[in-house]
């Protein structure tokens, strides 16, 4: 039994009151909006970040409200990067779904994915809270930071790791961050719990997307729900490449510089297999998989202020979970 | 000498600093972003939402700090919206220049626009006053609601007159609203005060958006910084159109639909020429800027129960100003 199951006791009553806030925002809006937000709704997801909200604000002992709101809250910012993450990445599929760009076009997407980051501030606006709109606001700037210099190195696989490991932070991380950090504020507990929380969000988020891209080169397209390769096809310069790049000699480097010069659709199936055989041949996944563990470990270390609990132990459980899924 | 010239001592000092606000939020980030901030500020506009945020704090006797910042968090989500508008509607040319989709590409348009949308959510939190933040997170919602309404009705020349009002409230007026509310709020005046402020801006952004649907229609290219016949070319069905064909014979009113069933890129010059010419023998733009006239009488009205004030003579001859404007 994987944790998400073994603890869903601890969160999935909340998570079910979650569903229900962010398909009632859709009530009675113009039939696009409906239509999206069902879509994505349905189209499932772990719902990871509400999870980590819930289970932090339940360690930190909080037992107001709140956290069911800030779960939809986190769920609608994070719902709307993904719909505009998929229009600038041209993905036509997630989660074993049709992407909404592909169902209802770009600017659907677009406009519904602003539509949803306004709800998710609404939300923040009730609950009146100017810590959390403080770094919420923040988060949602680095997220897009992120992605902003991720565009501006696509297909750069000269990229130093240093950069690669400021994109993931900004782009994935610092959301599970905040998530995290949250349950703390929401229970009112002092500054060195909110912060050790917050450090554990971002550590697991950065092992979360480092194994992210490691499976893009390694999983199998029906069990992750997107196509393998999307990233080498989309011109990522993920750390498998990065690491592959920096430990080939000069032809070897010509030749992956050749492969990301081309246009994406050039980047197809054959060119897929060419690529996996050079990262085999460095370790290249198995070398990005002992990094993202690296940040397992540091998550660890920074829940260690906190005595023993179901929480806690949850939380620990579902942050290797969250690592090693082969899905 | 127009009232922009004749009143900028009540608001240039001010707008400096707003302009000094945005630029200064870019510096340090991925050069994306600078770049296409930097093109923003340069290419200029009237920045007419963050004049009427001074000009109603002012008038409402505001002496707080506070208007400058916010007149930069309006001015900011304003911004985005464009960037995200000039996706969906593939437009090209925007204040005479280059859009920024055109110059960069759509990723970078939506990916700075969630940016800067970010940007105008930290400085509300700055400030701290939870009745700004609930007010703007509602502004925004509704723009996005009114821009998906327009997208689910683009081409449909059937559209009510009612449903064009609702569009052209969400996606423009709304957001003047909330500018003239803002420096109520600000100067923390009364509610009678603070929506008669709201009232004046939304009347006052219907009459624009009218009186810009009207012009898109007659006005030279040159003088308005984007092409006529835009509205017609993207399917848009505003107000000179939708009268036009509700008073027109069925032979007529195929002809139109048959018009906008037309790809986009087949509504041309010519097809331009020939609509024009319907419009012209059913005095449909003329119509259009009588109703856009009757907000006007609207907004007016609405300022009357402030006292006599150079802000307030600045503020009602800036309204005629706007939605008369020839470009």
């Amino acid at each position: 039994m994987n944790p998400l199951e073994k603890y869903q006791g601890l969160y999935l009553p909340e998570l079910k009151k979650v569903d229900e806030k962010i398909l009632s925002l859709s009530k009675g809006r113009a039939g696009l909006i409906s239509q999206l937000v069902a879509h994505i709704i349905s189209s499932g997801g772990k719902r990871l970040r509400p999870v980590f909200v819930i289970l932090s604000s339940k360690l930190c002992g909080n037992e107001s409200g709140f956290h069911i709101d800030m779960s939809a809250c986190v769920e609608l910012l994070h719902t709307a990067t993904l719909f505009h993450d998929d229009v600038v990445d041209e993905s036509k599929m997630r989660r074993g779904s049709k992407t909404a760009n592909e169902l209802w076009g770009n600017s659907a997407s677009v406009l519904v994915g602003d539509f949803l980051l306004a709800q998710s501030f609404i939300i923040m606006a009730e609950i009146g809270n100017n810590e959390i709109i403080d770094l919420l606001s923040k988060t949602s700037s680095k997220i897009t930071e992120g992605e902003v210099k991720q565009l501006m190195h696509k297909s750069d696989i000269t990229i130093s790791y240093d950069d690669y490991i400021e994109i993931v932070t900004s782009k994935t991380a610092e959301l599970f961050a905040a998530c995290c950090r949250v349950g703390g504020v929401l229970a009112g507990v002092g500054e060195a719990q909110k912060k050790a929380l917050e450090d554990f969000g971002r550590s697991l988020g950065i092992a979360f997307q480092i194994a992210d891209d490691a499976l893009d080169y390694s999983a199998s397209s029906k069990k992750i729900g997107k196509k393998t390769g999307d990233d080498f096809r989309e011109g990522k310069a993920t750390l498998p490449i990065i690491h592959t790049y920096q430990n080939s000699d000069d032809a070897v480097k010509r030749q992956l510089e050749g492969m990301f010069d081309l246009p994406s659709k050039s980047r197809g199936a054959e060119k897929f297999g060419q690529v996996r055989k050079l990262l085999l041949a460095k370790d290249s996944i198995e070398h990005t998989m002992k990094i993202s563990q690296g940040y397992v470990t540091k998550a660890k270390e920074a829940l260690e202020i906190f005595a023993d609990s179901e929480y806690k132990r949850a939380m620990l459980e579902l942050l290797d979970f969250c690592v090693n899924r082969k899905y």
